[in-house]
């Protein structure tokens, strides 16, 4: 079964529209969906002339960002509030989702931090948001969250941002099929479709 | 009858990639389409925090958006060979084609300019090249340069930016419909939505 992989920051919107349609897309085709948890502030900081971490975009840009999003989900029909912290810190509920996806929740956990963030406009950068999540899932919140803070867990989700790098990510939502990198929600058909038709793949 | 403007850079290949079938979307439709050259180096060096006029992308960014647009063009059925020489200066082009705005042949002209750029590695920025197209086309070569090259209407190219950057324009391609901007090849479609179906516009 050909995996595709999903590369999510809790902060973007369009990984939120993303995550938000993904199962339904790859719900009863031939492939395996792997969640994969990304923060791109490290990413962002490395890229060439950026002089601060968190470089500003050009203002209409920035703008245009919010309405595109905005027009997005209502096309797709998606809930979206804009949140009143944006962008919102993605670490911890990074740093959980990476446990859960080892323990088979990284899917409905990650819907939930979106939903908190993009439709209750919910501080997800509080450790206390993202317990009150875990226990709505029925999950044992207080060692999941001490699980999450361990240094070696940290150090795990660094090398999950250099894997995420060396596979040539640049931006969320990013989708991996078959070697090939797709960036955007607007370029997940054509991951599926990469996924699935050998055929139609062409080489560099 | 609605007009949709599509803002082209001769240097985008996302931008080829659209005028490459934007008359077929359009056509049959109540749309007025309105060509519009557009230079984004003046843009980009407005950027805030951008050092250098052409800050490179990340080296990752840059391989991606190749590779994507050789993907979107096979799906498109689009012929594209990627230039010899990326990004070509479009200075030229983007100067004679806004005489053809006036003209009435801006759409052949510059589908003839992409096609020698992105098709068969033609230097556009060479005067030679863009004398080869105009006489292709049948126009009065001699007279169209001497004109496109004068101070007048060179100021007249600069203040087109700055009417782009005014609407709210910051890359190409991007398309406005009923004062709404749109960027991206892949939001081609949503534009022509916007201009058609004034009842599924929704306020900011």
């Amino acid at each position: 079964m050909t995996e595709i992989e999903f590369w999510f920051e809790f902060a973007s919107p369009y990984a939120y529209l993303a995550a938000a349609r993904i199962e339904r897309l790859v719900a009863g085709r031939p492939l395996r969906l792997a969640w994969r948890p990304l923060l791109l502030g490290p990413i962002f900081q490395r890229r060439p002339g950026h002089a601060s971490p968190f470089q500003e975009p050009a203002p209409a840009e920035a703008a245009y960002r919010r309405r595109d999003a905005e027009r997005c989900a209502a096309e797709a029909g998606t809930p979206l509030a804009w949140p009143s912290i944006y962008p919102r810190s993605s670490l911890l509920g990074a740093r959980v989702a990476l446990l859960g996806g080892d323990e088979g929740w990284i899917g409905p956990f990650s819907l939930a931090v979106y939903r908190a963030s993009f439709v209750e406009d919910r501080d997800i950068a509080d450790a206390g948001t993202v317990r009150a999540i875990l226990d709505g899932l029925g999950l044992p919140s207080e060692s999941i969250l001490a699980r999450a803070t361990q240094p070696a867990h940290k150090a795990r989700l660094a090398a999950t941002v250099e894997e995420a790098m060396a596979k040539g990510i640049f931006g969320a939502p990013s989708f991996v099929a078959a070697g090939e990198v797709f960036w955007g929600n607007d370029r997940l058909e054509g991951a599926i479709d990469w996924a699935l038709h050998p055929a139609r793949r062409f080489p560099r």
